[in-house]
């Protein structure tokens, strides 16, 4: 019996359940619109260690013990970790979970990755594999601004395309059964590259995946955007956004009603100086594990579609005159199994 | 139902197959005791492109679409590609895979990523969400060197415990029905730390990991070291393969036997002065998807563990005077379901 609906996507045949979540976020996070959907804020940027790279450790640490303490789980009862961050080597996971004493798949999605790790997650527990499975990334402005642009201190001016790596991180536990909202189909991405070489317009480079993605999605579950109450990509910020909007507009489809992006979500785009909105990992993952979930749980919403997007590229390859390759996981998340 | 047979281990229903493997090597491969289980082997470190790093996704470009036509396979017909390499971002991957057209889940497990590979590929296949799936990674000596430590030009001096970045690759399809060899198990690594933190001493670092995952093998499988023709740790060189074998000692188990490193097979280590043997991803990647599977199906060896081990650090991480988190994800393989 084959659980695969079409090319890319997956219909799972016990959709596992989300049986909690927990986020945090910095400074920036705090002062947006979604402040009051955050866990743990914390002004200091260092989360209390020496260094970013292990501030950003630390808020995974902190993410994954909360989530845990929420579902009532010992991390001796969890089966999987499932989790990776920008990062060179991704050591903000890596360093972040060595005392967690789980067994660990490390996954490298860009900021696809909170898409790809519930896809994963939720594929281990419904193939009979684990009862119960973690989910987690993240991402720190400074960390990333550090290893892909200029030091922080050096003040580089930004252009109107760029966006700004939000500082947080995110964690879903799924488990077997439980009170849901559940995981009830997983698309995944093919790597898509149009061309765009533009290290300043994520949102052009990454806009490509999502429509891919997204489209692949409706057609294989034959169900079209009106079906759900939200789909929400991941960092594509205004200029993407608009993108994909513009795409399903050719195919026909209008998506202005129900489709958003986690990048405009994130901070006030008046008040927050973000340019065109939030990125990195720790985006799409600290808006589904805060305000998409409890807003699922509050039954703001019933079904929605959430589609975090990556791009795959390094200083080096851009340095090496490369384009930018893109990503994009979706999974579906819906109140009813 | 769970195929869950104890904290780390899963036993599959119907044990994917080995479908087809290919692999590739660069020059001192060519030079190795090895030689005659290489598919492709270049004396151009760029393998025909502009810069080392576009090379090495040239080799896992090279090895998929090999192994894919082994298989007979066309990629439309390949459900999942599960990959990943140890440069940042995994560019190595990105840029290889991009024209494949097939759905990517992106890993980031260092060295023992072929062993994180095939456990989840073999886990999607047994779970009902795919009929077919790739598992590869790659590695560069020259895009190693001059990320994780000096540019290659500088020529500077290696200490002993020092190995040597294999410049290789390799590719296995798994597939539901097949001639075999079968994987039957997966042990999932937990991250280990035993606070090591000379970066040129990967064996040390990542030994307590490999003893950590094949003795949870061991104990929950219920079998001993004695009932396996082969156990083979992915790139621990010299160093680590005698700490491994001296903390099975301490438990009473002799390997002396039956265990080797692929980090010890790939160069003579008379004749080639790679210090204490090779690593790197493509390591235990080309080891198995030629020596190993060539041999399984001639019928040298019935029944293997393959335990690839990987060093989850990075240069920022050492300068900020981290010690070395590593994992081992094992499989088991073996000629019959």
């Amino acid at each position: 019996m084959t659980k695969r609906i079409g090319r890319a996507t997956v219909a799972f045949q016990s959709p596992p359940s989300v049986l909690s979540f927990a986020n945090i976020g910095g400074k920036f996070e705090g002062q947006g619109p979604l402040r009051q959907y955050f866990d743990e804020l914390s002004e200091d940027s260092f989360f209390g260690e020496k260094t970013w790279e292990q501030g950003e450790s630390a808020m995974q640490k902190r993410v994954f013990h909360n989530a845990l303490t929420k579902a009532g789980l010992d991390s001796a009862q969890l089966d999987y970790i499932l989790a990776g961050d920008l990062l060179n080597q991704c050591i903000g996971t890596s360093f972040g979970l060595r005392d967690s004493n789980v067994p660990f798949f490390g996954l490298y999605g860009a900021c696809s990755t909170m898409g790809e790790s519930l896809s994963l997650a939720a594929m281990l527990i419904d193939g009979g594999f684990a009862s119960y499975a973690a989910a987690l990334t993240s991402s720190h402005f400074c960390t990333a601004e550090r290893q892909y642009r200029m030091p922080v201190p050096y003040g580089n001016q930004r252009t109107p395309t760029a966006q700004w790596t939000a500082t947080a991180a995110g964690c879903t536990i799924l488990g077997r059964d439980g009170p849901g909202p559940y995981i009830t189909h997983a698309t995944c991405g093919k790597i898509v590259d149009k061309g765009i070489a533009d290290v300043n317009n994520m949102g052009a480079a990454m806009a490509p995946a999502a429509y891919s993605t997204l489209s692949t999605f409706f057609r294989e579950t034959g169900t079209s955007p009106r079906d759900y109450d939200l789909i929400l990509t991941g960092d594509l910020g205004e200029l993407g956004h608009a993108i994909v909007l513009d795409f399903f507009r050719r195919d026909g489809l209008d998506l202005t009603g129900n489709y958003q992006d986690c990048g405009m979500l994130l901070y006030d785009r008046k008040n927050q100086d973000m340019h065109a909105g939030a990125s990195g990992c720790g985006c799409s993952a600290s808006v589904l594990n805060g305000y998409l979930l409890s807003g699922m749980r509050a039954g703001k919403w019933k079904k929605i579609v959430l589609a975090p997007t990556g791009a795959l590229l390094s200083p080096t390859s851009s340095f090496q005159g490369e384009s930018i390759p893109s990503i994009c996981h979706a999974v579906c998340i819906s109140a009813q199994k």
